[in-house]
């Protein structure tokens, strides 16, 4: 049987289709990655068959039996892809002929290969949005664990790059927490849109037979089905949820390594990556390129392109089934993978990074971060009005910054210069701890210890909440 | 009082900044339109700060009032807008120094720009994803009507645009019908993501003063409070779910919009457009050039490309507001905008519609729509085999397409040509009716009369559902 | 020799990197494509080095062998691909080092990997580039021939997707061919900005030798080099070019491809397309889809998303080399071979599309597409005014519709009755000529058969020019 | 005259559009910055119609009085805005009627609305372009100008954010020069596209008259005109290059603007930016946010954006002219603005910006990144193998890291305690000047100062020649 005859559309054509066509559209290069979620699908529509008597009982044995051949010839490697059979269906169909001879062709009963990629495709946005939602919420507790350890580090936290106020090291990791918490949601959204099941919507008007599609939704462990059979066979938001969801993560990613790759560079020198996740150099031994973060980042593009091209390929095309929507594969797939291994890479940054508590300290002196706090005391502890608190700040910022001074060691005399009543060394002292900083700012959400603490239990219930919704 | 020193930062600078920056920087144009949200966030946080006793009762009643004459004054277009002023905080703060002094001033105790405007477009999405929402539940309404109207009109339904099978008129409009109405709900999902209240987190790390953040909450309605100051201040996430939302609705738009073009082309010439959606032309009056459908399908990019921007806008910036983020602004309220006469032009045209049965007639004979059920009558009534029937079939069509007939109108002579058995006139006229063709589709979610009249139930219920979540 | 120690950078790291930065960062699989741009690099370094005394004539002889032993190595199938040594550069330096021994080494003088892999991307682009502009231009040359065979083919020139004027079809053509020519300069466009050679710019510094960089220039016939060493291994501005010159390909295509669908529809009817590109049923004889038209128009979000991929990868990347930047070969190569079959796609297309002029007429007709023409007759051989021949006009066309009618078989009685000036047969005939219609169209680049002719023979020549400029 | 009758279009509509209608397809307010190329135009095409006898003398007298007053009232503000009319066309061609009387009508004589918009866009890419390719020229020349300046000056050159190896400022600046140059070509790539005139082409089939399209071509200017009325119509080719070339832009700006962050934070520390480009802080007076670097980074989004609107509108859109078109206006005048500003920001941080070399050199020690010149030092001057030269010079690296010392302040223990060799203090001083460092990497295009001088001579002629390209 040669290869034109596999297909499974004929019509009047002379001789089978152009190598070009054959070319552009042949999908089995991508769609064999679905191969489990085909097999799903089709064991779940033989057993629907049975159960309403269109396949005998020996029949759906056959069948199941083919199947699970089929399945462990995948897996052992042993399957034959063949570019001219062009997609997962025809390769499975085609094979189960060969193993269990004509009655293979009744299994096409009351479906169409439009809802079979239809039902393909869902499940596998729902496997492998869960399994993302999970491995993002396995980096969101990399973070929290990590938050909890460094409750007493203080680093600056910045505005427009620049140094602002002293932090709590547990607030920064703690915001990258709650954003990326908000990216395992999105898959779940995601599942949630992929959770509905599409077979036995035929090629979009529903199928010449009483079926039971609520049978096979059971059985595929959807929560609905489609209401409408030309909806399920042109709907793509399950993919363009999945889609989102990836580009959202992506973008995300890429400012947490943004800040891998500054906080590793010399000048800011606030970590320290362990080696397997950088590149070196055997002479420049301090030099660590900090590649895992910048291949995370790296990828930001490439999670957002493939969202763009499924809304582009989706834009004008009227109803029911058009060959076009065929271009969902890569997308889908690329991302499914790029994601995963975002998701993992985060992971392993978060437990691969030590801080250098002596470089927070270092830049929090020479950004004069508690500036702002010594004013403050001045208003509250010595009465001196507002703006002239400020004033006097300011100045020996001023004089400090001209004289290569930190407000940590500035020395009496020039404390001085800006006012007298910056001589009081206690008071001075005082007025610029950075912990007590931090703790003034005690509003909820804010980075005084006990709100940190506070924050901390709060995530820790929410990431319980989403990991259970993601289980 | 010059402009320079009406701005909310100052510092060392000699002289106020460069024209350029003002240039870039300035966002008062697009600003403008959140005087609303800005108000309402100034009120609840001036009553907060009246609760904890920053401010006297007298302060409080001062700023209300204050408050409440600049919403007189933006309402009447008395409020004056100068470009040096930047931003819509520093134009109600300027203003209300001017009418109550400068206690105007302890307004912005414990409060940020960055928060600030965090709250002005966290309400802002609110209130425009509901009112989207709504209105795309609208046009769904108007599709759910017209479906019930058109239950009983037959007309092709379409793979790769060739007529394929005979379907009822409501199966394509359910068709729409459940995309919009996911879209709705992804509305939904962007309100809940900015239900959520910023304010209080000062630049980043919170504030100085245990303030009630809870009060504020209710205050405004949000259901919860973010959790950390930090995310707070640097989170776009509810601006993206939102252009996520009007980039999916943009982009479904056009697939209807694609439809609208063609069927109201002379060769489809399925419908008839009310004149006040179209442009006509004095010498062709039977042109009708369908330009709402145009404009609406040419919004697609235009929403999908708002949101590209702020994905690309947030790739790589680190923690925690950096000035890029005012970039969001324009995708924001471009996109709210552009949806909402998007969502209206939808409703305007799903109303301003009418169906050609005639012309849905033509195009299923044309199209030998019945041909399947040609030979699925010969495979059931006549016992022919199902490979012989579907022969027999084919050489009919090819005959007639081949003399210029329809199935329908085959001379008895032409039909015994491709076989004996076409000659039975009751049988033929039986086999190629087009309510008996959807009708056999009794499939859930088929176009068999029943299942649509089920179909219409659930809609319905569904779209209470999804009404009640928006409102 | 374990994996790691085959690494081309080594450092500090206890023990090889972690399996996720290997699994993030290795490039094998695409850089593999790019194996003759790689060797041909190695080549012309490696005789350069000869030439100025770096490397002996023996230790050249073996590089060139090891060489060229690689390349029939890596074309017969024979060389092995490990996941482990991450890129094409390793692969090959280690594999030479297997055949030449440690004078293998010496050829990485004076060169780095971020060097290498640019005039990889370099020679890529411009041999890609060259081939897909050729490829673009037959296509034009198979439209230019369809022009001339179609010039007194009549169809509807439409504006909104309304028939609007009869055209001739060689003037419908050529819309096409003048765009796509603009799109085969663009791939010249992006063979310019690749025509510059970055070898021999080391890490971004420059190296630590007078290397003879204008000889390899030459010897990789390069037209220029890159003057400034941080700028040779930061740019990807040829990799944008050409990305950019897909994305407007895929878009064009996807036009010229929509044509095809809308045409093929039974409702056009306008074109038979040959087998081979398209897809059909054995039961619907006359139903073939187009699945090459389809696929051709799917790519378009893919050429555009590969843009997209670049341009937001490369925001807010500092200099020089990041790791980021290796994510280029994705869209690259992805985009380069997409194109490919797009343009060939598209030519069998052009020359697999047969016009049904019964069809194109009955459009015509049926659009009324000749009542300007009749309003401007009674002008000008009747004598009436303006606006009264265009409301006499329109109220035949008003008539026709009603009734069934087209302006070509309305009756006498009817044309009465929209004006006694109708009744006139043979002004009548002569006012609705479809051909003397086009003719009227007298203006350069109108659609008169004069003007066609004169239009092909500059088409004629400028597809010459741009050809050579391609060549 | 109400407003529905002074449109353009009628038809057989019972009462003109309808609001809905008028919302979506409104362009006025973004047409009205057309108005001169609008003007231009409509002077040109009347001054042809009066060379070929269609206007009279008196007739082209009174249409030009008319424009010149039109243009009059729209620079003094006095020219009224009606959303009804929809279009900056029917705007002029209204008043035009109101001033002159009913020969105004005679203008739009073999024209039509889809060729006017065509010119008018193809006049102000034109403009747009010439103009902005001359603004990034200004930032080339003040980077030419910095570079003469800084070629003194020493800096870290970075690979992965990590300080690799030493440079000359002017060598980074010139990286920056040569890309922003090839920015510049793209918008005269832009130019040329749209350097091409297309009025005249009527709806799309040409006009009824023999016009001569020469003369208008002449007459503004055009180097050619396009040779097929269609594709006049339907092109967006020259919005598409321009756009492109914007994204170009607006991305790379990202790039220098990234610096430019980096650089002004605390940690790098290598610039000082001039107040007006920067807001600060009354209280921290050394803070200065970089809004001006952060405000350009922030539109690479929107550039890019703009373009995938265009990209995405286009996308499946058959011939000739359809209504989406229209929407090409926004993104076109919106990166015009953008990238006007962009452009100018970057000329006036160029100008603002001080080089602090004490940071320069603090970075360059703490990243030792002379550590490679040590190593080749003895290899060269003492005749260490290479493997041992490189272990001596990773040996010193790290205990100057573990004991807190850099290689220029290391004391001569600590030197012998990883080599004897080192202990040679002239040796050792010479091996790690950092100017003969830089002076090594003499290869064509490094960043030794000869190299330097040579570039920066290359650089001024190319700009010349790329200024003369764009004037």
């Amino acid at each position: 049987m040669g290869p034109s005859a596999l297909k499974l559309w004929v019509g009047r054509q002379s001789g089978g289709s152009d190598d070009i066509l054959l070319e552009l559209g042949s999908s089995i290069e991508l769609d064999i990655e679905l191969y489990r979620e085909d097999l799903a699908g089709s064991r779940a529509h033989a057993k629907m068959l049975g159960k309403i008597g269109i396949l005998t009982e020996r029949e759906l044995a056959d069948i199941q039996r083919g199947l699970a051949q089929i399945e462990r010839e995948i897996e052992e490697g042993k399957f034959e892809i063949k570019h001219e059979l062009e997609d997962i269906h025809t390769h499975i169909e085609t094979r189960l002929t060969q193993i269990i001879g004509p009655s293979a062709g009744k299994l096409h009963t009351a479906r169409s290969r439009n809802d079979q990629i239809a039902v393909d495709t869902h499940l596998y946005v729902r496997k492998s949005a869960l399994l993302i939602g999970r491995q993002i919420l396995d980096f969101c507790s990399a973070l929290l664990d990590s938050a909890k350890k460094e409750i007493d580090t203080i680093l600056p936290g910045y505005t427009h790059l620049q140094v602002a106020q002293p932090i709590r090291l547990s607030h920064h990791l703690l915001a990258h927490f709650w954003g990326f918490l908000r990216d395992a949601s999105r898959f779940k959204t995601a599942y949630n849109t992929a959770n509905r099941m599409p077979l036995g919507s035929g090629a979009m008007a529903g199928v010449n037979y009483k079926t039971d599609r609520e049978f096979v939704q059971k059985e595929l462990g959807f929560e609905s089905l489609y209401e409408n059979a030309m909806d399920a066979v042109s709907t793509r938001d399950h993919i363009q949820d999945f889609l989102y969801a990836c580009a959202s993560l992506g973008v995300r990613a890429s400012r947490y390594a943004e800040e891998v790759v500054l906080w590793n560079s010399v000048e800011f020198g606030f970590i320290k990556i362990t080696d397997g996740l950088t590149t070196g150099s055997s002479i420049m031994p301090q030099k660590k390129n900090p590649d895992t973060a910048e291949l995370v980042r790296g990828r930001a593009g490439r999670s957002v392109a493939n969202l763009m091209n499924l809304l582009m390929n989706l834009k004008g095309l009227p109803f029911a089934y058009n060959r076009d929507l065929q271009e969902d594969r890569l997308p889908l797939l690329d991302s499914a993978r790029s994601s995963m291994v975002v998701a993992r890479a985060l992971t392993a940054l978060a437990g691969g990074i030590e801080f250098r508590r002596d470089r927070l300290t270092r830049s929090l002196s020479e950004g004069f971060a508690l500036a702002t706090d010594l004013a403050d005391a001045l208003v509250i502890e010595k009465g001196v009005p507002f703006r002239e608190a400020h004033h006097i700040a300011g100045r020996l910022v001023g004089l400090c910054a001209e004289r290569g001074f930190t407000l940590e060691n500035a020395p009496e005399s020039l404390r001085a210069e800006a006012s007298d009543l910056l001589a009081d060394e206690s008071f001075y002292k005082k007025a610029i701890d950075m912990t007590s900083s931090t703790d003034r700012k005690a509003s909820r959400g804010g980075t005084a210890r006990e709100r940190q603490e506070e924050q901390i239990g709060i995530a820790q219930g929410e990431l319980i909440r989403v990991r259970e919704s993601l289980s």
